[in-house]
């Protein structure tokens, strides 16, 4: 009986001893913040404690076979070594650079952590992320003039004066709520203000631009991005980000339907029938084994490794890295351009476009084309994870000739704006090219219906290349374009 | 081994008698049902069995704890207590009010189980759901001159005479397939009809308006609505009906694109990958535990406890009861109206609308804002699980400006069919508003274009506020109208 | 001590042999293709390995019970009934008959699988899908010379030229890009082409139309379509097939929104909400148990049964084998045709249309109310599984309310053509009468409009009858084009 005694009493010390290490690998400022917010804000709370960032301490992390490592650094800070990576882990790293650092409750805490605070232990993802357009996207949106018109003549309301409509100037909060919700807001501090909390009258920092999750998210320490555009708070998921409904958020409308696109391919297809018993979480992903039919991510960012383990294509977070052509956004496809910050592109007519209005590459500022073939290249190693050379040749085959062909589709209904130009019956250039009738139908030919039909021929999305704002609407709204500035001659003739 | 020969029999005798108290609880009725039934429509019968209806008598769901309790009277009736909600207890409850009542087999049953019928146990739930405009889905459409007026124009079919087109009356049956499909029809008794079945000849009652299960369905027992919307049959599953799959039916469309933006947000981004784990069965339902983030349910019906089981929000079946405006289906964003009959509502033009036409709010017949900040606060409370405090003002501060901001731009659409009227292009009042094709534009204005960028802003839906239906529409299509105008009055003149 | 070494050891030689014969199943030759492309195609090889093609012998399958039975032939090849299905036994059938068969490491192999070759095992369900439209849809587009022109004027791009806007005609690969994606494109072999490959220089086969999964694909050995339209490479799963996501591939857009309508009807909210739980690999289907709700392949095409067993409908490759109307592609909806070779059809005008342009269905080709009758019992057989006589005849009513009237609607956008044509504003007949602007405008009235209710009548899909392309675009359109004829005529006389 003395025996079993000590066994049971030596268990019951073990299991002690094994809670008492778990809870000491949070560390104590964290331990502070769950004993509040764990009532206050418990979905969130429940979140992170699912979260790998709350199972494993960099320490721990950092003994991760090479390809199995989703930690970058090599050297994380002493004191945060041994602990898990909690609130105060995040929410306190370097303060000083933080212009929404407050004083909370014996903390400097701040609200918004950035990509240079994720960046203590994930270097090389956000050096990667810097050369992504995404990175950029407030930026080239905001301060790129032609861009920035297009931004106002979509949200600034109009206003019927006189008989006539007139562009009033769109609300900040309008901007925030509209495009810069994906792009990013500029988040900035506006002092401070006090609120009742069941804890006392407290301070809290005021934000302008938030809450915001855009890709380009100017943030209150001055860095760009948000890792939580696919990540998203507290559970930073790599199952999330893999999935397809993190990039729909932002890539599902008529000017980007890279989703619709992708759940009508046969890989979609695939995916919604089958994903489910797949294993989004395995770190490096292995084709096959791991999943059976890519998703945006598999393509476009994850590190692939065959049956054996032998790598297939390296993690990537800028990415356009397998990426020759930029399909959307732009009046043209075209080759990628070098750099991630596309204001300082400037074509022959002054423009900050990466094409001349007809179409023309403006190719210094565009990658050339030994930079194309390697990042097709690099696509190619996914495809031929499944498909045979012939398959893939003649689905590249296919899509160079759709970027050519909508291209020209492009210009035709360019030189229909222009001829509207020339003969008065709009306003062009000085004045915005987005603003008038007949140019925000010129607008839908490239962002609505020329991009539909790139996306369904780079991803297999069939009826997006005919009749879901594909060619069938590039002919249609040719005609409509033509007809209404048969309309504006016989009217201005009248008048 | 006579003491192990009794204990077997007594285990044996236990499971004879647990299996015959099984059996025992659906009633002799039910089981009368379920012998030819069980057959005839397997899957229905299916469907029962695995439902809580077929697992749980009223005196045992009597027993549960308050919170977790899902039965809302304290009194069934004594016949029904001991045994299971099967085919009998519903189909046979009040014949004599039921017009569909009739002679099936020996019992006296009715077609379409109605809220009266379901009130017996759920009482406080067909009570709240009065109070939801939803409940008077047909009432509102059909009895209100002006939204019958666009259910005549959108339904009615178009014919040429002479050149020129003219509306003919809608077919009921048309109408039953389209608007009142979610709506709900009046479901009539038009007498009895013999037919064939494997049973022999058999009457049923032929009914008009029948299948239906929209929201404001008009019963053959006066009562209006159907649980059914939500809780389809024969599981009447909480776990469907908190699913967005279930909202989704009638709210996708362009005019109601609330499922659309959900699934582009973050929320709907989460629930998609993760949702499949998360626990939809739960009451109450407990944040962070048995979900991770909100479905459609969570914040505007389902009863919400943090993780020590303390009340986040009451249930309830008013839907709006957590919202202070009403952003959709009318011309203007306005408060909630006071009552769930809007017909009751006349604006100083004498129309049931609860705007003028050109904005102002009808006040008395809507909520004040004492009433309009009660129903924020619960659903900031609902918010405030997940997010702080700067996080959920700061989204609102957005809403309400885009509330603001739409209504202006649906008022200058307004204007330009004020315009068209004045000048003779169209016809305005007291003809129909809604025939004419600029007056279908300035529909499409406010029940397309501004729906969808509320609801993008109320649900953080991204591109439904700029390019998908959204504020790129809202400009494009006054500029629309205003084109129109000019041919017309070019027309006009020459004619 | 003996005897237990006696037992282990007989274990072990049974373990063996079961792992040999499990290895002697898969054939020399697929082991042979295994030893490369296990590597090279790591993703497709591992689909396979799942797939019951790898897990069972025709000679196994054989055995099954009839209903459980998924190999139609009784008499499969010598050669072939003790192996698995595998790369060799698929990829080298028929190679005289192939015409892209090619020498690959002593094999002759060909890359495209077609349905002559699956007929080895599947005879019956090649034979039915012959009677299926699908089976010919390239063929029935790219012959008809009606259809052709909709396919050029959709899919030619449109150059401006001196003013004026021209048509060119489509490329080839546009063409295998847009429609022939799902009709099929004719895959030709166009001689042979080198490739270095890991396994040094070898010679593979260049093929245009490829690649393609489309339903009425002609193959190089002159056979038409391709199973893994719905059976994808290389699990060729009825899981995968029965899920509305495959369907989705082609039924998804404006033209066809089956999937759409499908997902917000209430058989699409069950399937979302609790398909997961389903079954969808049991051959046969049984209501209730294996599922609760019906997907596509439910109506259209499995096997069903009910609990005990007893077959409701049985299955069928001939997809409008339970449907009486074909309600969407062409021009009217009219009874389906009597052959899937739709190209024999010709009108009283002499084109190949089951109607007049003005909607007389051209009754000789088309199948009797006899045939119609027995197509809507069988689907009735389906609904009756779940819906009592009184619900399924309700629904068929509105459904045949729905064709008659939507079908007026679009004779009313006809005359509106008719009119412009005989006025010369638009050029019809012989000419092209899909490529101007009116013509267009009338194409959607049918293609996407009262497609869209007419789908939405048949699965209950609510605001695809009105907002989401239904009865308000019809109404809408019709005036659009009644203005378009009056600006004409105005321009006209200008001119």
């Amino acid at each position: 009986m003395k025996l079993k005694s000590f066994w049971v009493w030596s268990l019951a010390l073990f299991l002690l001893a094994g809670k008492a290490w778990a809870n000491s690998s949070i560390s104590e400022d964290t331990q502070t913040c769950l004993e509040c917010h764990e009532a206050l804000t418990p979905g969130i709370v429940a979140d992170w404690r699912e979260s790998l960032h709350a199972q494993i301490t960099p320490e721990e992390a950092l003994k991760k076979a090479p390809l199995a490592r989703r930690i970058s650094t090599s050297q994380v800070p002493e004191d945060k070594k041994g602990v898990v990576v909690g609130c105060a882990e995040c929410h306190t790293l370097n303060p000083d650079s933080h212009q929404d650092t407050f004083e909370h409750n014996g903390f400097r805490i701040h609200v918004v952590v950035t990509p240079k605070d994720c960046e203590t232990c994930h270097p090389k993802e956000v050096k990667e992320y810097e050369h992504n357009l995404m990175s950029k996207a407030y930026r080239n949106l905001k301060n790129n003039p032609v861009y920035h018109g297009l931004v106002e003549t979509s949200l600034g309301p109009q206003k019927l004066e006189k008989g006539r409509l007139v562009y009033l100037p769109s609300h900040p909060l309008t901007q925030a709520d509209a495009c810069f919700s994906c792009h990013g807001t500029k988040v900035e501090v506006k002092g401070l203000t006090s609120r009742d909390t069941p804890m006392g009258e407290m301070e809290f920092p005021v934000l302008s631009g938030w809450p915001n999750q855009g890709t380009g998210r100017i943030n209150p320490d001055g860095s760009e991005g948000a890792c939580t555009s696919c990540h998203p708070r507290h559970s930073f998921s790599i199952e999330i980000a893999r999935k397809p409904y993190t990039c729909a958020q932002c890539h599902k409308g008529p000017d980007v339907p890279a989703y619709k696109v992708y759940v009508v391919s046969k890989h979609g297809n695939i995916f919604q029938s089958q994903g489910k018993q797949w294993n989004f979480k395995a770190v490096p992903w292995k084709v096959g084994e791991d999943f059976k039919a890519p998703t945006c991510a598999t393509c476009h960012v994850s590190l692939l490794v065959d049956k054996d383990g032998a790598v297939i294509v390296e993690r990537t977070h800028q990415m356009n890295d397998r990426n020759a052509w930029r399909l959307f956004g732009l009046i043209y496809a075209h080759p990628h351009p070098k750099e991630s910050d596309t204001t300082i592109i400037k074509n022959k007519a002054g423009l900050s476009l990466p094409t001349e209005l007809t179409g023309e590459p403006v190719t210094e500022f565009l990658i050339d084309k030994k930079e194309m073939k390697r990042r097709q290249t690099r696509m190619k190693r996914v495809c031929s994870a499944c498909h045979a050379t012939t398959w893939v040749e003649g689905f590249f085959t296919r899509l160079h000739k759709t970027i050519e062909i909508t291209n020209q589709q492009t210009l035709a209904a360019t030189q229909i704006v222009l001829m509207a130009w020339k003969e008065g019956l709009a306003q062009g250039l000085p004045s915005s090219i987005f603003d008038e009738a007949i140019e925000k139908m010129w607008v839908e030919q490239w962002l609505f219906y020329a991009n539909s039909v790139r996306f369904a021929s780079a991803m297999s999305g069939a009826d997006y290349g005919v009749f879901a704002n594909g060619r069938w609407f590039l002919n249609k709204n040719l005609q409509a374009m033509k007809d209404w500035v048969e309309f504006k001659r016989r009217t201005k003739k009248k008048d």
